[in-house]
């Protein structure tokens, strides 16, 4: 099964791609989207809206593996990073209903088994997993590789995930 | 100059739309897109995603006013009202550049004169301005159409109000 994780942000938005048995992952690519402070937050939302869709095109992925977002206090973040996670969600959905949601606890669990992990431990767990040469760059697209992989190992406990 | 106002939410957006030439409005047509709660999130941003972008196609408003989100604590409801939001402006962006933004503050201070002016108050004034027989139901959508009189009435300083 083809999985795209994807790391929603504003700025950047990771993503990775991996072929699954069940057993084992293959990578088949990762990258991150990024857009500009120097450009309209409508403008951003709309080169977010377009590369999403373009992956969604080149991978055709079966499933898609979000991770969820986490505010503790901000809402005027809030209210940004949710809307590029919103345009995401808005342009899978045109896609496929198999859209799924992890906590960074959850996928830390998953690929390293233990929640508390820190990024890096999770990011050479990706690299073992995958045995790629190298953790992938940056950051948040390693984070979307790790999502695809969580989701993967969630097995037939996955429905649970399905995004309400 | 034809404009489209909205007052963005997640399970009823509100839309209004006029045609003014500086000095006097016209009511062209008016609506709420609407989504339910037994369907899953990204089908609700999908719906939302499909609407605005037939209202634009439609009705092909030359610029288009948002009311402005406001939350005070709740960043769970943010995300997601935010991420509604984030779909219409995206969708609004493939279209035109001249997206604005308005306080309900502001809304209330151009179309009744008064800031502190109550929902009833900025509803008949929408009524008496437009010249029309009855105040357009749902609030949602007379909340649109108040917006876009807003522009209308911002005038030359309305560049001030893009957003950013």
């Amino acid at each position: 099964m083809r999985i795209l994780g994807i790391d929603p942000g504003l700025a950047t938005m990771g993503w990775g791609v991996i072929e699954s048995n069940g057993y084992k992952e293959k990578l088949i690519q990762y990258g991150a989207l990024l857009t500009y402070p120097r450009d309209s937050f409508p403008t951003r939302l709309q080169s977010l809206m377009f590369g999403v869709r373009s992956l969604i095109k080149t991978f055709q992925p079966e499933e898609i593996a979000f991770e969820e977002l986490f505010f503790s206090k901000n809402v005027t973040t809030g209210i940004q990073v949710g809307g590029a996670r919103g345009v995401a969600l808005a342009v899978c959905r045109e896609y496929t209903d198999r859209l799924f949601e992890y906590t960074p606890m959850q996928i830390k669990q998953a690929v390293v088994g233990y929640g508390g992990a820190d990024k890096h431990q999770v990011q050479m767990m990706v690299k073992m997993l995958l045995n790629i040469p190298e953790i992938p760059r940056p950051d948040d697209a390693a984070d979307g590789v790790a999502c695809a992989i969580c989701h993967a190992h969630s097995g037939a406990g996955r429905e649970q995930f399905l995004i309400k």
